[in-house]
């Protein structure tokens, strides 16, 4: 039997890469959509015609889902043994908890409550161990089987993991890096084609302060019921919209406390893996960190789709004239930076006990 | 009476450039071209056909010039009172120090002699006075008119001037920098569209090198007849590939040795102007480095044509947690960067005398 | 002394086009601006931060004007001689009327009044005569100096000259045609980047009818006070959306009553001109239908801006195997297709005594 | 056991689409590639290291494959059943009779037989009964098991078998198209980003004339051991580069003898299936032409990839204001106008007994 999901937010971009993504998943099935009043009472194929943005057909079994409010919460509860939500961030903020309190284990891709102390901002391979925050997080607020649990901006997945994996050992100190984030990443309609089409936009509102802080919290230390945020590392981040569709790159200068050897690096890359491969996940990339050795890789549109589009995709790493080493990572923001993402979380969650 | 042109290569695409760029110049007029043997022997425009890249048309003047081979160096002397070199490197190498032996001055865009000692690399806005090289390059080697003077790679215009205005003041230590440039950067055919479209390529082979070290000698002082490069400064460049036709962006984070008040930035960059613009020099912007005030600019397509395609355009000037600061620079990369700059060398030499 | 002039919808995208277009006009001056409240009582400097799209910095003589809303018509009165309406459908329906009664002659892009009977829609080089409806409209309508006048849809400009060249002499039968039109005709946001970006969209709303019916009051003669529109042409229109950011081609194949000779039609074309030509008109083109001869062209970034992006660049002239000829023509739908269009009927109406 | 699979010019793209096509085919391996002598010798992995265009990787069972020159005839027979060409028109003209008169039946992609009068043309879902042409073929030359079989042009997918399923009961008389073809059709290099970025090319070397003239051979009828050219239809076509990646689209204009309703076309098409189909073979479409009803489909991204690149996606079906119908075909250029075309070809082969 497989688990029941419900989408928030499951008509728009984020939303609807859910649903693809969900097609055939081993233990999870989508058999409940909630979205705008405009959409709501319309079967979901209604309610995203003219508007459904895969490439992929609407799943059969998704087509013909009476697409519902947000503030159904009670039939949710009925329908749902988890929701993703795909809500944008003021409806992230007024209904996530809602459906929380009420007993549903709420999977997130808001920023609203990123930094809310007791919610995990989860990547797997990094700080899986940050879920055991949410029985602290469930005694905190009363609730009994919801939780909050959440992914962070797409926009460090291509850069954060390489690093993590190299931390402990060597201390990362300063990071000063730039961002090539595609269009897809402003959901639909998005980017006007006149405002990015042989264009660069150097500035993508918020994004180079989610960059820098969020490593904070995910390399922090779950310690007696609390996260302890990172310290000690210094994060610069360029980020720039360019016309491509899908994939973030990452161009990294490193610091580091004490500067590895080239072999190390390419060793550890080569070696890293955690617990969502341990767990043998199904959405986890089998190789977390993909390190190619040709010297004009990672390439947007030829890498982005490696291992499923999960694996974060590595190349260049050579010295830095300035600080230790440079290097090029790449990641599929509406995979792995989006509903990929939080899909992994869910597998976790799931195989961890906190979806039951 | 204009100064007669000739141009080297002349129906690549920097040479086609040169050609557009010089139609109705005030001072200089191309009445000679010289390009491989397979276009020699046919008129300029039967020359190009099929492969004139440019939108503007073919200037009626030049259409019916006889395409004449390198080796036309006697034939050059008559007709030419100065040629601009657009040649590949290899071919510089062979022909540039031919032409200045035999009188010619050679004003060249070229690789080939950016690391001779006696050669000037030349941004008039900075290293004016690097051009008094000249004559000590002339008495080097026995020539009396002819000379090489070389404008340095279009990757580092878009940084390199701002840098520059604030460097004696409050000395630059450390830039990391990461370029995203422009398709036409590599010619025609250059890029095929397989590899570039939906794609970004971190990666230009020598381009970060260039990007690197040539600034060393632009910001060198000329002093007893020498160029003693500039030192204590490191640089790191990132160089990617990126979808858009014309105009190189770079997002740079510099620290200093005295750390200038934001506003003392603005005021000089405001305010900076050089050599190019007392002389009122025909292709000088009005103002060399234009800030923009507006938080998501500059950007590519919509600002490259500032100016002529001659200004820098430069915005987000914003505190960086790791250095000083950061800011983004734009530079069109066929025009400043390329025909545009090396025209703006050969104003700047025949203001000063070095053309008649 | 130049009329005064003012955009009515001044600060969507069209507008911006006249507002850049009209710098520097020897006989016009914008010097009213009207558009929605949310933009008056603003400079129009501020009301289009962010938004302005055009490749040039806004003039100078219009940063400051204060920008009013479409209600002020009587202040409008007091400031211009004539305006150009950009507006949209809705607004053009309810304002031009309004403008024109109280004595503002109104010249148009709107698609709101192309059908009224007694309101010239005008290709100068076509159907200059059509002016000649004016008095008539005024006297019909109990109008003294205001009238309207507009143009056609942009899609039609590419290939509606070159045919109308040929039909007295041969006549025009059945015309199959696709289009291939640029982004920019949506206006902005207009076309989101998802949407076009390395994709087709086979489907323009309104365009297809628009393209095919449209010809036949332009076509149409003017006698005794009214315009009898051609018949007896038929037109099937395939208009696509292509990721472009200028430039409407189409691909045309026609069948005409008596079958001319190539060379005669290259001929006719070659020597075509109309009375905007005649008269010397500033926004004329020289040669209105440009015949380029390389058999791949017209391109659409390549050509599109030939003699100020005015001209009809026609190529590949060839038989039909279905028909008689077939043939590629290409205009610039933001320049001779709207705004640049709109100049040019402003000009021809001020030559023949319409706008004083 | 799978039959042993050669793929002759396995390593420019048509080859590579192969390789990456056949992975896990339930009846196909790859087992042996020949090239040009500058790949010839080293491992398939080596030959094309920097310009594999897959966006997956390269199959772990070709990576080793040491590739051989086309010369290596004799190798050819010992390790293949049979071989895929993906050569050029001049090396396919030169090689592909050998290769089949030692006795290797050859399934190409090249253009050099097509016109060969007993070589079939293949399009498995129109004319499968061209098959029986071979043992004709092999009689004509005194061949055993080799043979010829060709696959047409890519830009003709999208359109012909939509109207096929309508020929027999409403006869074609006229088509005009125009189509809309991606740089992938061209190869790699193929077109410079330079000549397709922002711009529409309307004319490709060739294209036209095998767009009109093919479907006369496919639509033939084998009689008495020959194919009898369809007469009586007449088709123009002009054919555009655009700047998409994959997917030829074309609109299309007919005239038949005996004008169908609407409905019935539609249902037609729905219905539509043939031996492919049937056999079930690997590569066919479960729905050969695929209606999309919603106005604004096919879309060239967005339907491109339907059932596995396999599927002709046809839309807007509506009346011609000058012939019968119009409507909108999309097909995968590089799957089923190339490689996957060639494998369904295969397939067919296979079953039928050809190959073994």
């Amino acid at each position: 039997m497989k688990l029941r999901v419900g989408v928030l937010g499951g008509t728009g971009m984020v939303g609807q890469n859910y649903i693809k993504l969900l097609v055939n998943h081993p233990w999870f099935e989508v058999n409940y959509v909630a979205a705008s009043p405009s959409s709501a009472g319309k079967s979901y194929e209604k309610a995203v015609s003219g508007r459904w943005q895969m490439s992929t057909d609407i799943p059969e079994n998704v087509k013909e889902i009476v697409v519902k409010t947000l503030d159904d919460i009670e039939l949710a509860k009925e329908k749902c043994d988890f929701v993703f939500s795909a809500l944008g961030g003021k409806l992230a903020k007024e209904y996530e908890e809602k459906y929380a309190e009420i007993g549903i284990p709420v999977i997130s891709n808001a920023s609203a409550h990123r930094w809310t102390s007791d919610v995990p901002m989860l990547i797997p391979e990094i700080n899986h161990d940050h879920i055991n925050m949410i029985p602290h997080q469930q005694k905190n607020r009363g609730w009994k089987k919801g939780f909050i649990a959440v992914k962070p901006n797409c926009s460090l997945q291509s850069y954060l993991t390489p690093l993590f994996a190299l931390h402990e050992k060597f201390k990362i100190k300063q990071i000063i890096l730039t961002t090539l984030q595609a269009v897809s990443g402003a959901g639909h309609p998005g980017v006007p084609s006149l405002d990015i089409y042989d264009n660069i936009v150097p500035y993508i509102g918020g994004e180079e302060e989610k960059t820098e802080e969020e490593p904070m919290k995910i390399l922090g230390k779950f310690v007696d019921g609390k996260i302890i945020n990172e310290k000690g590392i210094d994060i610069s981040a360029h980020c720039n919209r360019v016309p491509v569709i899908d994939g973030h790159m990452a161009c990294v200068s490193v610091k580091f406390e004490n500067k590895p050897e080239r072999e190390e690096i390419l060793k550890i890359w080569d070696e890293f893996k955690s617990l969502p491969q341990e767990l043998d996940l199904p959405f986890a990339p089998k190789k977390p960190i993909m390190y190619i050795d040709e010297p004009n890789r990672p390439q947007t549109r030829k890498d982005r789709d490696k291992d499923k589009g999960m694996a974060i995709v590595v190349g260049r790493l050579r010295e830095c004239n300035v600080f230790d080493y440079r290097y090029v990572g790449l990641s599929h923001n509406t995979v792995r930076g989006a509903a990929g993402g939080g899909i992994l979380n869910a597998e976790l969650l799931y195989k961890k006990g906190f979806l039951n």
